[in-house]
């Protein structure tokens, strides 16, 4: 694996993160550094980085610097957006951080931060067409995505630190000051072309998480997980209202708010929210990604121009596979079977792609757990499927593959704790697709590939599926059969059909 | 890593365990099959293992053969107790065997059993001294086990199925049926030398750890673990007369009991409860290991004899880092970081080598969740953690060290999900030590081992503590210094003392 640092030195924070990474094949976040240095405070009005602010901001690149140094990383990519682009002494700035912490910052036009924002979703969300807004603390982005390419994006001076010490001087704010920021935002918001009124909000950044998160920890959602969460107009709309009516002490308290933001917050709110009415989308699609991910795409694709991933999702699969277990040979006919299995079926199950695509990512993904321990390797497998996100697939899609690594060698599924990120068809969903591979993970018993394929004969009430043995390994998938006919339950109770394992 | 396939063909159930092992270092189970063969069954007063049951042994075997071929697994080691040992038909069986499933089976002795049984028990209690009790279908052994070795055993013919046969012909049994067998038992039991009544009984084998699980399910036990779980003697009697009120089909929907066990099950509650009896021991401390781990010690220990791991403990620690996420130098270093801060802590603490090996072994465990993902590493490893068994280690132990894990980073500890394993004053024993490993883990920030030691200064109310840097890296240990002093709540909130890092 190789090792990459990217820092991103930002307004309110400053943060180094350092990827394991094989070019075009898997990554994964190795550390973590975060300082808020408010970089640009006091900046209002002088557009000088002030002499506290510019030591906090330097004594962080030193910190990180010393961090690789000590880790032996030698590839970094150090980046400054706003504070440093807008102030009449970033040259000094620059300087200093090329003497005092040896790193050579690279300035982002607004444009760029858009560009690399829009890469991330490309590379990690379900949506091929959107606009995609990140707050910062010094600027905000809005950039349109289609096909999941970057068309256009703008920046404003529109930072939740900026805007707070502009406007918001009350504890809490007063209804004029709140009046007078959200006049501000919406007449610097314009005219920007939103390109029709039904793209997708895409909102990526610390302060757009963290009113994501002060929701959705409310709401005791079922995946403890940000990345692909809607949050709705109406749950924005509640959460500033919340915001609102609490004291900086107070909000410093509030569960999902990192008490080090609960200064800027309101601000925050208020730009998302004005963002949110100027494109008319029913709400904000987070993204866990951002700037430092999308930074990262072109070290992961070094030979696409742009660095964008051929296949979301089958990417996200293989790098949940080569983290934890990888039996490619076993993984693969399990995948091979079970769609085998699928395809034959689609008389009693009536089924498409929607859910053929489900089968394939949950047979993959099937064993995952035995990274943990043979014993109860199921129950690991779920608890590892969602304790990661899983780019390109929406919560609900994520949740089924999970339910299947659930159930694929035992159990009745139980979907009613997740009914909240469920259809109401899922349950009989599940339930199907997990006996599809729970006999295709006995048909591979040993792990083995002895059985080459399946024939399925329907006739009335009666299913019965052959299992398919070449010449050579005839004799040798006794334990298949054996253990695979007393696995057919979940698929006799699924499919409401009394099932038959025979040899072909 | 070196692969090995134990087989032990029981007189209920065969099963074929595969293991992946480096010798002296690390082990895991790869897979096991299991089936239900009821070798015994209709022996009784013939002796001769009857035709069905021949086949269906045969077949196990055969089939266990064919999953070793297709695994590829060569060394396999076969072994077959008491009913094979018993028939008059044995050698038959073993010539069967020979030809159709190409198996050497060893056929054990009672007291081999005896032997590889409390090695399993040596090699992953926190007992020198006890009663092993194996219950199986054919035979039932006890042995004496003295400063970890084996003294002697002896093993009776009181197996569950044996003794279902023979006794237990309604359902549910007659009063007059129990009194019968209880009576029988007792008898067969007689006058073994169990020299004093102060020695724990561990049990081990599927009957035992089946009633284990029921009364452990009931419970709500924080620990999804047996291994190491204690039924007492009042649990066992409850257990026992809730199985005396159900037919078998009842007892077959019996959450925690195997429902193919569930018609033999009583016959092994009666004949735990004489050994219990007889004993004279509060209860029975379950082992998950048992016979087949027995059998595989030898394999990872080749050159001792006996083969007995020299230190438990550090084995169990070693075996979960070299599985999940091992950096033996970081680990090490927060270790003696930690180690250090808790002997010059001692005036405030007060805590002994109890509370200092508990520290050690989360110290070199604090990072096991990186294996999952970086963020919420501290809960990943706290699931980690208990979900393997942690052989050495009591469970109270066991949850003290995975609560460490769990708040080695942030949060303030929650102990009373878990107060149940827990004794009254663990909860400020987790406190104190979490902030331990929480302060040697941030003074190892970089995981560079850039700060070579600490020094303690106490006076009144204030803790001043200074990180030792060597020259070579002084300059660099600013963000040890920085992230310590972010994370010292903790230690101030544990020990009631406010806290100072400097650098030395």
């Amino acid at each position: 694996m190789m090792r990459v640092a990217i820092i991103d030195l930002g307004s309110n924070t400053a943060r180094l993160v350092t990827l394991a990474y094989e070019p075009h094949q898997s990554f994964h976040l190795l550390d973590e550094l975060r300082q808020v240095v408010r970089l640009s405070e006091g900046m209002q009005g002088t557009n000088i980085i002030q002499p506290d602010a510019f030591e906090r901001g330097i004594g962080a690149l030193v910190s990180f610097r010393s961090y690789c140094d000590a880790a032996g990383i030698t590839n970094i990519q150090a980046t400054a957006t706003s504070a440093v682009r807008d102030a009449v002494n970033g040259d000094a700035f620059l300087r200093a951080a090329r003497k005092r912490a040896r790193l050579e910052l690279r300035i982002l036009s607004g444009e760029e931060e858009a560009y690399y924002g829009t890469l991330a979703v490309a590379n990690s969300l379900p949506v091929d067409d959107a606009l995609v807004l990140d707050i910062g603390g010094g600027s905000a982005q809005l950039s349109l995505m289609r096909n999941r390419e970057f068309m256009r994006g703008q920046s404003w001076p529109l930072g939740a630190v900026r805007l707070t010490e502009r406007f918001l001087q009350s504890d809490p704010p007063k209804k004029k000051e709140v009046r007078a920021l959200t006049k501000h935002v919406t007449q610097a918001i314009g005219t920007f072309e939103t390109s029709g009124r039904s793209l997708p909000l895409v909102g990526m950044g610390g302060t757009i998480r963290n009113l994501a998160d002060m929701y959705h920890k409310q709401q005791s959602y079922p995946l403890d997980l940000l990345h692909g969460y809607f949050l709705s107009k109406a749950a924005l709309e509640a959460t500033l209202q919340d915001l609102l009516g609490k004291t900086l002490s107070q909000r410093r308290d509030i569960p999902g708010l990192n008490s080090d933001r609960a200064d800027i917050i309101i601000a925050g709110a208020l730009v998302a929210n004005a963002f949110l009415e100027h494109t008319g989308a029913p709400g904000i699609l987070i993204s866990g990604q951002g700037l430092r991910e999308g930074l990262f795409y072109p070290y992961l694709l070094p030979d696409l121009q742009p660095p964008l991933l051929p296949d979301v999702r089958a990417f996200s699969v293989q790098n949940l596979t080569k983290r934890y277990y990888d039996n490619p040979a076993h993984n693969e006919h399990v995948r091979k079977l079970a769609l085998e299995l699928f395809d034959q079926l689609t008389p009693l199950h009536g089924y498409g792609p929607f859910e053929r695509d489900l089968l394939s990512a949950a047979s993959r993904l099937h064993d995952i757990g035995m990274a943990i321990n043979y014993y109860d390797h199921h129950k690991h497998g779920f608890y590892l499927a969602v304790s990661e996100t899983l780019p390109g697939f929406t919560h609900r899609e994520h949740i089924i593959i999970a339910l299947l690594i659930r159930y694929h060698r035992k159990g009745k599924p139980d979907t009613a704790p997740l009914a909240m990120l469920l259809e109401p068809d899922d349950h009989g969903r599940v339930m199907k697709l997990a006996a599809l591979v729970r006999l295709a993970e006995y048909l591979e018993r040993s792990k083995a590939q002895l059985v080459k394929g399946v024939r399925c004969h329907l006739s009335d009430s009666l299913l019965r599926i052959e299992a398919i043995a070449d010449a050579r390994t005839d004799a040798h998938i006794c334990v298949e059969v054996q253990e695979t006919r007393r696995r057919t339950d979940l698929l006799e109770q699924a499919y409401g059909i009394r099932v038959e394992i025979a040899t072909a």
